[in-house]
């Protein structure tokens, strides 16, 4: 995709808002991504947006995205509602890119928005679960039918690998510290292993400060060829190097989508995670970030939480991972989420994330996951970014 | 898009098939259409799923498509989900023709689904409004709050053009006659105008038999390169010769999204309405047949009525439109429409109408809108196809 661009990107604070309708969680991302690129809204030439659950939380189906944007006057462009479990902001991103590449369009927008909190604070429990095959796979009794399918995962990877529960803490810990240097970030703070380990358990062995929240939250992004960017002026614009969407694992050699988006990521951008400078990975659970780092090769099988003890993905380590506080800290509004980790890693590559920079970044990847049928990831999205 | 074509299509029948599950007309439609295209499931690359509802009637959200392939044995290539009201299905083949366009795939699969019938009778009606932005436009007590869209702009029609109710009455008689020349169509039979008319009114001036129906059903499409289906032995493929997505009236000039639509698909198409010999339109309602006479340029503005009262637009016409029935006929579900459409333009183009076949058809245009918001069309969707 070498004449992809990413060109501007806006976000809100994520959170709990419950009198926050999402057509303005959208307006406020779209806005900052526009006044970011500069461009103004008349300039768009198409919409893709993404949102998982509004169906569930306030029965708006079908029109999501026309229904956002028309409100804030944005209109008489064709507008895509995307959805793919949490992997819903990146995939609405990597259809844009398809688009862009494709040469159909020249500057595409993106928006990526979630309302999850309700009155009713089951609701939003059992909209999560909708990510399973409803039919056959939800447990409606259970605190939280989607972590459930967590902390299946982790239990056997804690038999299977070098990690412990305090591995499991750390990461937390390192979330909390870096969300509170992330100002959209939903939560942050400084917490110890011991109070992660303490805190009420949604799902053996996965504790509350463990699973990414419920909260509410958009974020955009501005795509261009890169002939439009330049005739914008936009002379440094982040490049996406490559675009991979996969689901479930392959049927012959049951390489998991989440092995093989990264695998054919690195392929099609031409570099390896030895290359890379900062990594946004889908932390729904604190377990995620460990198998993650496995299964983007930035370490070997079983390896994970030697990157976590050791501060290698830390800030100031070798390899910063989840930079923003990831979505355990920065939160998880499904649909933004991965449009949010763009954001972050292109204010990365822009050398604009203040306390969290990692310096002289140039290279990125972002690495969103969405849920579960048939035993198998059902939707893993990839994108390695470049500045 | 001289490089991408259609290679298999597959179709259910429509109607009301409560005990059959979602996932059950997906295999249906998508087993014809891979045995049409004389391909293996394990061929395909990737898969672009339109549902509408499923949200609002099982509460399947976020990763409908992977549910309902997974459970046929599709697995491993990237599924995207993909939502825009009534015309979800169009998109979903408007994305797959892009992403093949851009080169990334060469043989993937388009699926439009739709389950509406549900237990309780009002559930569907209500999930249908859900194409309206549902906090600001949807009248509850209504029995059609969807229709009562059509309703008004039907009112508003009569006044300004040559049109009378008889005329949407004829519609009516065309689409039920030609419907029953279609085995997969919801109805079809001979009805009068006068029995249009006495029909019971669902919204001032439209009557029952003047609504699409509610109904259950799926239609899928094969898109593949044109080197691909050469290399596959198919010589003569179904060419997309424009495929167009507009949302809502131009900022500047007003142009609505169907005008619009039809305008640049036949630029892109490099032919005009003189050429098609068939086409497939949006009649949710039968004035829309009328009004849609228009958009697309078959004839001048205010002259719907005539195509209908002369003939032009019957089987044996100059112009035979909506030969498998429309959507007042062969049915509505809501997602499977827009593939619907093409599965029957294809059928023509392929000479295996049967009763229903106009000859030598040799050029088609699909014609596929979906929801209102804003007082605009939130989606419309023009397919210009050829052999």
């Amino acid at each position: 995709m070498a004449d992809v661009v990413l060109i501007g990107t806006g976000i809100t604070r994520f959170g709990k808002a419950l009198a926050t309708p999402l057509r303005a969680l959208v307006h406020e991302a779209v806005d900052g991504a526009l006044a970011d690129a500069g461009i103004a809204a008349t300039d768009l030439q198409a919409a893709f947006c993404g949102n998982a659950i509004a169906g569930l939380i306030t029965g708006q189906e079908m029109v999501r995205g026309q229904v956002a944007l028309r409100s804030m006057g944005i209109q008489g462009i064709p507008v895509v509602n995307v959805e793919n479990a949490c992997a819903t902001g990146s995939t609405a991103l990597h259809l844009a890119c398809t688009a862009v590449a494709s040469g159909q369009y020249d500057l595409v927008l993106v928006v990526g928005a979630e309302k999850m909190t309700h009155q009713d604070r089951r609701r939003p429990v059992l909209a999560v679960a909708s990510a399973l095959d409803v039919e056959d796979d939800v447990d409606l009794d259970s605190p939280s039918p989607f972590m459930d399918v967590y902390a299946a995962k982790v239990r056997e990877y804690l038999t299977q690998s070098q990690a412990t529960v305090e591995d499991l803490g750390r990461v937390v810990v390192k979330a909390q510290r870096l969300g509170a240097l992330n100002p959209k970030a939903q939560y942050g703070g400084d917490v110890t292993v011991e109070q992660v380990l303490a805190d009420p358990l949604i799902s053996d062995p996965l504790t509350r400060l463990m699973c990414s929240p419920i909260g509410d939250g958009a974020a955009a992004v501005v795509v261009a060829s890169a002939e439009r960017a330049r005739a914008l002026g936009i002379t440094h614009p982040v490049r996406v190097l490559a675009s991979v969407l996969q689901s479930g694992s392959a049927p012959g050699s049951g390489e998991p989508a989440g092995v093989r988006s990264a695998r054919l990521a690195y392929e099609r951008a031409g570099l390896g995670p030895q290359d890379l400078d900062v990594v946004e990975l889908h932390d729904a659970a604190a377990s995620s970030e460990l198998t993650r780092y496995e299964s983007l090769q930035l370490c070997g099988p079983g390896e994970g939480a030697r990157l976590i003890r050791d501060g290698v993905t830390d800030l100031g380590g070798a390899l910063p991972v989840n930079t923003g506080g990831g979505l355990l800290a920065r939160g998880h509004p499904i649909g933004a989420t991965g449009c949010a980790q763009v954001v972050e890693l292109c204010d990365q590559l822009r050398a604009r994330s203040g306390a969290r920079q990692v310096p002289g970044a140039r290279t990125a990847l972002a690495d969103n996951g969405g849920g579960w049928v048939g035993g198998d990831a059902a939707a893993e999205c990839v994108h390695v970014l470049a500045i």
